[in-house]
């Protein structure tokens, strides 16, 4: 039997080609080896969105409709939406009354956002309360694996954490504790202007951008500043932003060859990001056709949803019953 | 149409004549007036039991035939526990997205507590949480009133900023702010010992002691110890703890004899409160005798529970609905 993974995203905007390479394509593989839960963390993204959220729902779609696209397979993953799934809540409760404040006070990614994101008054209940809540995401399905980069390792330790004190309390190994699975370092990729891809810094290729907005995005891309003319020799590895996008989408001898003609000033930046341009809409095209098809076949992903959904609440309250059974010591409500 | 009234209590133990004086006379009267939904607060109670919660589920159903002992009326009122309405979780969790942290910890309550049981780690999140669940529990009601002592006070002053601030941001009005309905100044019931009534103190005379426990319990009292002697004279009103109890029981024409053959040394201490005892056991036959009834009754508290879950569901999950359309904005799940 294929071990457990579960990983999440907040619905909070359109996929770009950031999140294609740091996650979904990790995703995709994943979805080989294990059996994947993917979750739409509607309620998580309250935590921010809590004074707008009603564009949620669009979103959640959105995502969903995207996750297909990119080529998650409903019949191979869980695909569902966390708010769908009413246990998450009753756990996080259950969790709630565990974890010391202390614990979440003191987890560095509760710091850092609150002090990255001052200007948002973030410091709510539920925001403290996030890892609880991530905690019951996670143990709620008995998930063995979580996918999480370095960064994110402190919040797995938190969910491991509260599954050892449920434990201790209400019954020995009744969570197995998660494991991390650190996915190899993710392609990094530049927005347009070089800094992070970010819907926020409006820098980002979306999924869904049109070939025309690919193509102006990709044209506009920051390249070797320090190249006014093509009869300048440029360097593409130290100071140009669109090779490394380029790096991403070229095949190895090609790469090679933009390489050296960039450097003996041979290829100029216009025609090598027309190119980088062709390539990235090569690339997103099948993502762009499957979309195509699923949109044209009305209420499909509806069907996929409710089916992700009606698993994912199998396998959730089954859980919840269990938690119930072992914390009241019988089966109770 | 009667106005909805809301309260809860802890199943922490069984009922003594504190809870009776206290707590349940007032929701008797509260019942013949309002529409009373009253219900077993047993995640509550794990904010402190949750090392031990395993004795709650006997405690929640001791709690139900007591209620049903005293003369709470299932045709009259509506008799729920808090843990099989799942939609307390769900709004608990919401509205944790809007509350503020600091709102709780400025909770003259939770400062309190804190300092009280400071011996216990009950710096939980569900702790510091306790008052969004409260809210979610009355409001999910949307309950009117509520009734509550001067020093609870606070603590439904955060229910209703709570309620303001989800309508300020979802939708207004959305919540009607629950008012307080302050009881009469409940009679205070004092311990075997003097101190206050309470099963932690070892001093509690409970609804289901024995005949024998009670007239033990009550010829235990204290009474007034500047009179060793029978003929000495008493000072019922300031030095007498059975006293306070002998106020409770007894028709105020015999109660002024008493006061008066006290104060005289006519009345012995043996006598009075073996005649307080009589009053006492007299005060609780029905109690006992409904209770009798009930449990001779298989299945019958199974099904006054059922039945009073399933109406509390129907308004929690109505309420739900609701809050889910205001809150994303649409049907959502
Ligand atoms: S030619 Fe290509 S790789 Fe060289 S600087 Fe221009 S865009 Fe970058
Ligand atoms: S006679 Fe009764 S009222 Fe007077 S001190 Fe004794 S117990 Fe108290």
């Amino acid at each position: 039997m294929r071990e457990r993974v579960l990983s999440g995203m907040r619905p909070t905007g359109p996929l770009h080609l950031g999140h294609l390479h740091g996650v979904l394509r990790n995703w995709l593989e994943l979805q080989e080896k294990y059996e994947c839960f993917y979750f739409v963390a509607d309620w998580h993204a309250l935590t921010t969105e809590y004074e707008n959220p009603r564009r949620i729902p669009d979103f959640t779609r959105e995502l969903l409709l995207e996750w297909l696209s990119v080529g998650l397979d409903p019949q191979k993953s869980v695909l569902f939406v966390q708010s769908a799934i009413k246990e998450h809540a009753e756990l996080y409760l259950l969790f709630g009354m565990i974890v010391p404040v202390s614990w979440l006070e003191r987890n560095p990614t509760y710091k850092d956002m609150l002090q990255n994101l001052e200007h948002k008054d973030l410091s709510t209940y539920g925001f403290l309360g996030y890892p609880v809540l991530q905690a019951a995401d996670i143990l709620i399905y008995r998930a063995r694996k979580v996918p999480v980069g370095v960064d994110q390792l402190p919040h797995l330790e938190l969910t491991r954490e509260i599954a050892r004190r449920f434990n201790y309390f209400y019954g020995e190994d009744f969570f197995a504790l998660p494991e991390p699975l650190l996915s190899q370092e993710a392609a990094k990729v530049p927005g347009i202007d070089g800094r992070k891809m970010s819907k926020s810094y409006g820098n980002a290729i979306f999924l869904n951008d049109s070939e025309e907005e690919v193509r102006r995005k990709v044209l506009s891309m920051v390249t070797d500043t320090a190249r006014p003319r093509k009869s300048d020799p440029g360097d593409p590895e130290n100071r140009c932003v669109a090779f490394q996008l380029i790096r991403l989408y070229t095949p190895p001898e090609r790469l090679a060859e933009i390489i050296a003609d960039c450097k003996r000033a041979l290829l100029g930046c216009k025609d090598c990001k027309q190119e980088l341009a062709e390539r990235v809409l090569e690339a997103l095209r099948p993502i762009r056709e499957r979309r195509a098809r699923l949109e044209s076949r009305k209420g499909l992903l509806e069907e996929i949803m409710t089916e992700g959904n009606r698993r994912a609440r199998e396998v959730a309250s089954q859980t919840l019953a269990e938690v119930r059974e072992t914390l009241w010591g019988r089966p109770y409500f």
